[in-house]
């Protein structure tokens, strides 16, 4: 399957982070996380999962276990499984975050 | 882990495309396919392996299973497990493509 323009496809809410299924296979998930300013997903971990953070539009504070740090668009952040994330919008503007987890969510 | 403006992570080659990895999990490996124009990876599958494409720079053509679709920055693609699937830049510049595996190649 082919996704065009993968960020156009974000979709925003004004109480909590928008989340987005790009694709899914037996293996992986594509999605978007979709923030508005302020907005964001508290530091998590996954059983088992690995996750990858790619920012598509905006500016995030990333946090990979211990470290913290300002990501802008064309940056990435991996959370191999176990390994708390998280993600906030510290920008003016809106942020998205296309995210793939390995295995896929149940 | 943390992997600052990803594109300028690529590498290419003269005779080949330029493959980097980025990062590298239990589930999940994530990494680049570098192609000068012309160059491209001839349709392929990975048994038992899901595969997405994000294309970051340039033009390139891309083949999942009988369809063919030209593909810009930002646009992805994503070939299931067994399904084939190749990448050829027919732009005047550098292509640079995102490759997510999922399981990882051993």
């Amino acid at each position: 399957m082919f996704l065009r323009d993968v960020a156009s496809q974000a979709v925003f809410s004004p109480e909590k982070m928008g989340k987005v299924t790009l694709a899914s296979g037996a293996s992986l998930m594509a999605g978007l996380n979709c923030f508005e300013p302020g907005q964001e997903h508290k530091p998590h971990a996954h059983a088992g999962q690995d996750k990858l953070y790619l920012i598509m539009e905006g500016t995030g504070e990333a946090t990979v276990g211990s470290e913290t740090q300002v990501l802008v668009a064309g940056d990435a952040a991996f959370a191999s499984a176990d390994v708390p994330h998280g993600m906030r919008n510290t920008g003016a503007g809106r942020l998205i975050v296309m995210v793939i987890l390995a295995p896929p969510p149940h």
